[in-house]
């Protein structure tokens, strides 16, 4: 069934929109004290493998900030725990993996995965989201997102053990036994592919796929290393959903992603979105890319900006977006400023659509 | 008096050189045994505030690993340890302030260093490790790199109260309040302007100016919020010594390094040195960038992969280095031959010097 607001929708698949979609990376999370509220009660974890409870965060944007797509709440290492890595979450520290992957053998142990019986929670969250979407009014009745790491960024996590700061150890690996490395990749693709299927099945309408750390690799590493494992994600796909790519920090790489037969690019700050386009081309759909710490700004500064960004982001299909997550110490009245701006600017060509003024 | 290897200094005067130096950034740190022997003795901020260990540990690399250049050991926060914000070093964690710096009256709580008295122990160490090097033979009597981070730098780790994730503390002034920021950065840029020509006057003969957080920023706040203060410090230096600014991450800002008065620009790994000089013209000399993590390669990798970087380096004046700090866990050998192979490759072209190559 088609959302009643399908702007994201189609803004992913480059038709005519009356105005453009706007949504926010972590959208659900500790800016929200409805969030915060929710977490009082489980640890992270539980909150993720509940599906009653992540869908009541999922929803918490779409009815209190306003925004045109929800996205799932859950987390891109939830596939690594199915795979028996040991995931855990400990306050302030992030996630650490008992068993993390450092070795052939390390890998050998890895469970392969029933995903709907591992990971069924998450569908069963997709469906009960999406039922929940549909019964809204039909501003509030948004698609829904589903989403994943990509293989690189998982292996960064399960490599390490958890967050790093300069990722040593995956490293290491990647210039010592780059074809062992590369079979961690290939494996973390593979699972991958039928979870992220799985989300479709279930009802994700899109999937986004998150490379926080893609932006450590020089261009041609990137394409040896990163690239192929994603390249499998992305082909198992199929085309059965729009697919957003997420790469942070890659001002660098984005000559690479002409290769990449993705609906849509998402992008951090560092550049501005006239300039991605110029590398890009016209006909890739943008998504982005307002600094997260813009939002600390005095609304009519937030305003301003959010108006800047849509210049910048009117050469060719553009979803309005942060450039990274929402920083926690955001107030949540200048979320709904960013929100409340970028459906007010509606930039009005003689075509009298967004779409036409390319 | 000039050091009898006085290649580091040519290049960076971008004057002819018979081959073309090679350092490393934190070439004097936790990779060499002999460096950990030391720190089994004493902590970290004693070591730097001890100018006997502090000369042991800076000239180590020189004869252990055959550098073209020696670094001062000291540390980027030590001037803001000086200015009473309570620096310290916890065991793994890194540095972390007792006072941290979030708003003017923070910043009218700081004290005004009397550089000399404060941070005399810096001046001690360069002087001793002037003499010291000079009293080496021809090959290990090199010159020595003071340095310091710059304002912003500097701030986001005073701002923050140590190391941190996404700089929500910064950003959220840098937002709320950029001329009271301005401010800080202004105060940080007059203490590192004096404590860098103290530096110069002792004996330091080249500065290094670390930005290790600049790249969080876009083109146009590095231009209003961390470029001028980096102005003021470099207008200090005034000629005196060359100086060579380091940039992490920042690939996006390059074409905003056309309007900065240093003699060298270093990068990290992310751009290969012909793109970065295509954007610098030849007439700025460019210091790195191998990928610390590629000492993490075989050996006669790590000499295929300098070959590489020497032949992309070959377009104008060019010191070799890494393009960030070298990974704790890089074998001694593997730091060794990256050195070895910056010294055996040898350009020749048809006037017979590097830098007629051009």
């Amino acid at each position: 069934m088609t959302p009643r607001n399908d702007l994201f929708l189609r803004a992913c698949r480059n038709q005519p929109t009356e105005r453009r979609p706007v949504w926010m990376m972590r959208q659900a999370g500790r800016y929200l004290p409805e969030y915060r509220a929710v977490r009082d009660r489980v640890d992270f974890l539980t909150l993720c493998k509940t599906p009653e409870l992540a869908v009541e965060v999922t929803l918490q944007p779409v009815r209190l900030v306003g925004v045109d797509a929800a996205i799932l709440f859950a987390d891109i290492l939830l596939p690594l725990d199915a795979m028996g890595a040991g995931l855990r979450f400990t306050a302030g520290d992030g996630p650490t993996f008992d068993h993390p992957v450092r070795s052939l053998a390390d890998l050998g142990a890895l469970r392969d995965p029933d995903v709907e019986r591992d990971l069924g929670y998450v569908y069963d969250a997709i469906r009960l989201a999406r039922r929940e979407l549909e019964g809204q009014s039909a501003a509030l009745s948004v698609p829904l997102i589903g989403f994943g790491g990509t293989p690189w960024t998982l292996a960064a996590y399960l490599v390490e053990g958890g967050a790093s700061k300069n990722h040593g150890r995956l490293l290491a690996w990647s210039w010592e036994d780059p074809r062992g490395l590369a079979r961690l990749l290939g494996r973390l693709a593979e699972v991958s592919a039928r979870y992220l299927q799985g989300q479709v099945a279930a009802g994700a309408q899109a999937i986004q796929l998150f490379d926080t750390w893609g932006g450590l690799l020089d261009a041609r590493r990137y394409r040896e290393l990163a690239l192929p494992a994603l390249l499998l994600v992305v082909e198992a796909l199929g085309g059965s959903v729009p697919v957003v790519y997420y790469l942070n920090n890659g001002a660098h790489l984005l000559p690479e992603l002409l290769a990449l037969p993705v609906e849509v690019v998402s992008v951090d700050w560092r550049l501005p979105l006239d300039e991605v386009r110029a590398i890009l081309g016209p006909e890739r759909v943008l998504q982005g890319n307002l600094d997260p710490a813009a939002l600390l700004a005095p609304p009519e500064r937030i305003a301003e900006l959010v108006g800047e960004l849509l210049r910048r982001g009117a050469g060719g299909g553009h979803i309005v977006n942060l450039g990274h997550g929402i920083l926690p110490n955001t107030p949540p009245e200048h979320a709904k400023a960013f929100v409340a701006a970028a459906k007010r600017h509606v930039p009005v060509a003689p075509g009298g659509s967004l779409q036409a003024s390319r």
